[in-house]
């Protein structure tokens, strides 16, 4: 067997991991036979000098066969799942994942938590009374096989290599690694059972990737994966120059998303829900007709209150959105010159929502369900002095802070900008 | 303070690291408080993006000042060391420092174990029957003082920062980098309270820089370090294209120090062994000229046999050769063709060497003091078929395997090469 310094030595000088060494190695770090001080120093390694696409493929099967990879193929038809790269007020899934389900694709859905200035979806779907995200496997399958869907965080059985992996990346500085987080995704998703995937790579302030060609690269990247590991992948590239929609906080966002399922809620979130919608459906070999129609009808919504309640949620929130936990306190933010807002630093608006308890900034961090912002305004509009720019939900914590730093995060002069397309391009495996 | 994660992420990105955040890792690494996995991820950056000298002074002085500094001011005179970076069959320490000790310059040396194809000084010294190269520090301080030199290990207390950095180095990929080398190096030699140093940095076939590109930069990148920290610094760029002298073992190589010391020996032992004192003689301010005269009187020889009995060796050694221990059997090794000796692979000479048992290829193997080679033949001469390029003394261990790489190491053809010079540059600090 090469020796792990061997490995990590033709990695340093630029050269190509054998994919029996990948799968050796990754499968020896879960048994803790590699010490952590060599797995740094290789995946700095690879910060450094990349993987290709020959590489790519056995580090992410490694990863995903490291733990158990759920079979769902006694369950008919086809398991389609959407991944988000991570935004600020990207609560897309929780309307997605009822609505394309009710349009009668399976959707297995493992999700993470917030950190830092984006937000998580097991944070959100945490604020919806009684919810729990943690359940077994043979749960979360029968879930998927009886109600079309399930929603769960990622348990110490999916991917543990990963897991292992993605902590050392955190206080190692190889977190901003295009194959590192391309694998990392992919080896959880691919862990799920799935057929196809559909994600969204978010561009702009508020994401990991600032600029349309990373996100590019990023979306070639994991689609590689998928195509080379038989999978359908479609990826879409989308703006995230400003926050999705008006909600930014868990509690509120829940609320947007029932609202979207309502057939309402703000034309961006409800835009994407859609787009996203068309590709799962028609990776599910479905009409994309389908899920305005589920729209229309109330089966989206109706699908959203079955899982709420299966997984130990109240699903009268759906009704009555009274019901979900709310901030004591509101207090508005107003511009202080008129003109055209013009450019928002999404990331500072995410970290805004942060400081006010709505995300963590550690892990061990507690969130606070009800707090947050509804934004007002957008890039584009015009705005008076004096006139708010969004509602801050609060508890009295954080809340200077955060007027400081949301208040320096909006631009505002006399030009009315160019705005972006919501979607910026596509990317879809050939297969 | 700096987070630790920033450090690293600031150097994999190219940029530069503070002084002060240097000392406090260093620092904080030695009590324990960085963990491996952290340091590994920083080395691998440090390797493949490199130190400023603004960055190596402070990560020198903080790797000397992680443990003691030795003080040997209160002993009059000038203390200078010689540091080589190690090649094959180089014993040049073994008559250096008794010699220039003779000449009235305080030679205090701290040296190092052989590992993989070069060997190392104390394995050398600890072949001559009794000697000791474990002293305690003030035994060092008393030996520099009243006999003029002391030949030790580095101890638990020198630089303990560079011992778990070097180890670690070891196993992460991160060994051959110029600024790692050249701290780590410089950093024991100047924790040995020296005044002045002599580097004799290798190049060559068998030594770790093998262009002399790389060298001259290893050499300035030292010699800078150096000046940084007020020391004078000479370091002579010298062949090891083949190896040094005949002798390749250790009491075989003791036994050509001694014939150094007794005004013969091999020329080009004698000729680098004179080249390095008269810079360190320079150094100490001393007339270089007293190197010859003490080779012809035999006070170089006698300074060596002092300092064999104060450190609990058999000073007998000097006068009587065959005291030294010995292989039990004797083979020679004969070319298959006629010709000239047109290149000689020194490291696979360095390895034969090692498989019969003179060195050691893990930290925790065992040395077989009496077995090794005396080579017949250096490049530019002529051989027969069946003539001997060498004796190998050997005690059954590794015959075979040692045969069949030292008989490939050799090139010989019809064209007499060009001979290159034993000192290949010389470069010098400006103070």
């Amino acid at each position: 067997m090469t020796r792990v310094v061997d490995m990590i030595e033709r990695k340093r000088d630029g050269g190509l991991l054998d994919a029996d060494d990948i799968r050796n190695l990754i499968a020896a770090y879960t048994r803790d036979e590699v010490p952590d001080y060599q797995m740094s120093a290789l995946l700095m390694a690879i910060y450094l000098k990349g993987m290709t696409p020959a590489e790519l493929a056995p580090w992410t099967d490694a990863m995903l066969r490291s733990g158990d990879v759920l079979d769902l193929s006694h369950i008919p038809g086809i398991k389609v799942d959407k991944h988000s790269t991570g935004g600020v007020g990207d609560k897309i899934s929780l309307p997605l994942a009822p609505l394309v389900a009710a349009c009668g694709v399976k959707v297995p859905m493992v999700s993470g938590r917030g950190l830092g200035h984006t937000g998580g979806t097991l944070d959100k779907l945490e604020s919806i009374p009684g919810f729990s995200t943690q359940q077994t496997t043979e749960r979360f399958i029968e879930l998927v096989k009886d109600i079309g869907l399930g929603l769960i965080g990622q348990t110490a059985q999916i991917a543990p290599a990963d897991k292992r992996i993605y902590a050392l990346r955190d206080v190692t500085g190889t977190v901003s690694s295009i194959p590192l987080i391309s694998s990392s995704i992919m080896s959880k998703k691919l862990a799920e059972g799935i057929d196809a995937l559909v994600l969204d790579v978010k561009v702009g302030s508020g994401a990991f990737m600032t600029t349309i060609e990373d996100a590019r690269i990023l979306a070639k990247t994991m689609v590689g994966i998928g195509e080379k590991m038989g999978k359908k992948v479609v990826a879409l590239l989308t703006n995230m120059d400003e926050p999705l929609g008006q909600a930014i906080g868990n509690a509120l966002e829940v609320r947007e998303s029932i609202e979207v399922l309502q057939n309402k809620g703000p034309a961006d979130i409800r835009a994407l829900t859609l787009e996203l919608a068309h590709e799962m459906l028609r990776l599910g070999g479905k009409d994309p007709a389908l899920a305005e129609k589920a729209l229309a009808d109330g089966s989206g919504l109706k699908k959203f209150a079955e899982i709420i309640e299966a997984q130990g949620g109240d699903p009268k929130v759906c009704e009555d959105l009274d019901r979900l936990p709310k901030a004591q306190f509101t207090e508005p933010l107003c511009a202080e010159k008129s003109g055209y807002i013009q450019a928002v630093d999404t990331k500072e608006v995410g970290i805004g929502a942060l400081v006010l308890g709505a995300g963590r900034e550690k892990k061990e961090d507690a969130i606070d369900p009800g707090v947050g912002l509804m934004l007002k305004k957008r890039v584009g509009d015009k705005i008076e002095a004096g006139e708010p720019l969004m509602i801050i939900h609060h508890n009295k914590t954080g809340l200077d802070a955060a007027k400081k730093r949301l208040l320096a995060a909006y631009k505002i002069g006399a030009e009315k900008p160019v705005q972006k397309p919501l979607i910026l391009d596509r990317i879809a495996s050939e297969n």
